[in-house]
């Protein structure tokens, strides 16, 4: 039996963006996989030995061994389900450039740069996070331009690593009072495509259930 | 002529440990590259052109056409020149281990990460600096291990990512009062291997002049 076709486990937080990138790639590849909902406030024996240095979901187990980090995970299922077609291009220049905007979608439209929406009441703070995170994904935007995806023609690494959080859009607007689609239409347009594949739509939850998770992380952290 | 023979300029600051990854890379795969020394203060045209998001150093100027981050310079520089030994294993498991350390010494022992022993006096602040460094830096020696380099036998991604640190570990203990060594003896036994090697040797500044740009910028930053 191929490594390929060993089993495959995700350690999963159904509402984690990060998360969301691991399912989609496997989806994009065809592959089998079983997720584990963890508790983040009670986190699995399972989860503390694959990952003990960050702790963190996602872990991609596979053939027993794990992977951690999202986007480590993403190249690994690239690099190990090389049967369907790779999510990065083949010539280096264009690679680097992919890797480019996939780290900058990393560093910047983050769960943690979310939480300065969602984490705070109206006011300096939240107009802050709002600003850092329309001004990023103008630039996003930017480099978008009017293609189909950021791979181009084909859905690819960058567009794995950012509409994630495409899915977390609704409850930002919700709690910082704007609109992502009057400032970035063609970042709404393109996660609406996204969502048309079926590896996204099985992978990212309803908008309003993230609403109502936002809702309770609010409260857990004396928001409101 | 092949893309690989194209001219090579590392747009650079010799005191930048991201920059001294890049120029170790280009001299283990034995690539010729000019550098342009950039005043950090007032940064040339060029750099700002072709990193116009981040508007760092280093950026890898190849046949014309710029690649940013440092880590990814490497990875590109690995997959345009084949030639001589990859940086990254061949089996994905263990490219994705190697991906991960590499992030890990990105996210932990970084220049922001030094400079909270370097930017601050004796005080509580400086403390937590060492202690983070420390922390960081044993977890780092742990994976480490009796190996000779992160790589194994090979001298690989993860050491090209955290041995231009090294270079700053006298200016972080003459400002923190602290022994790296004392803390992590197998750490500083690693630095001082890798330094044999004549793409480190020529890529690292000596200690001291390190040492006397952290002055520098210790007193533009108004610390003592």
């Amino acid at each position: 039996m191929g490594k390929e076709n060993e089993k495959v486990v995700v350690l999963d937080f159904w509402a984690s963006p990060y998360a969301m990138r691991t399912k989609i790639a496997l989806r994009e590849k065809g592959v089998e996989f079983e997720t584990q909902q963890e508790d983040l406030w009670s986190k699995s024996e399972l989860l503390l030995k694959s990952n003990p240095v960050h702790k963190k979901v996602p872990v991609l187990i596979h053939g027993g061994k794990p992977v951690s980090e999202s986007l480590i995970q993403v190249q690994y299922i690239d690099e190990t389900w090389t049967d369907a077609a790779s999510f990065l291009p083949s010539d280096p220049q264009a690679r680097a450039n992919a890797r480019f905007w996939a780290d900058f979608a990393e560093k910047t439209i983050s769960f943690q740069g979310g939480r300065k929406i969602w984490g705070n009441n109206k006011g300096e703070e939240q107009e802050k996070g709002k600003k850092e995170f329309l001004d990023s994904l103008k630039v996003l935007e930017a480099e978008l331009g009017d293609k189909p995806y950021f791979g181009g023609e084909t859905f690819d690494y960058v567009d794995i690593a950012l509409v994630p959080f495409y899915s977390w859009f609704y409850s930002l607007e919700k709690c910082g009072d704007f609109s992502v689609e009057a400032e970035c239409p063609k970042i709404v347009a393109w996660g609406k495509r996204c969502v048309e594949r079926d590896s996204v739509a099985a992978s990212l939850p309803e908008s309003e259930k993230v609403y109502q998770q936002v809702l309770k992380l609010r409260q857990i952290f004396g928001v409101e």
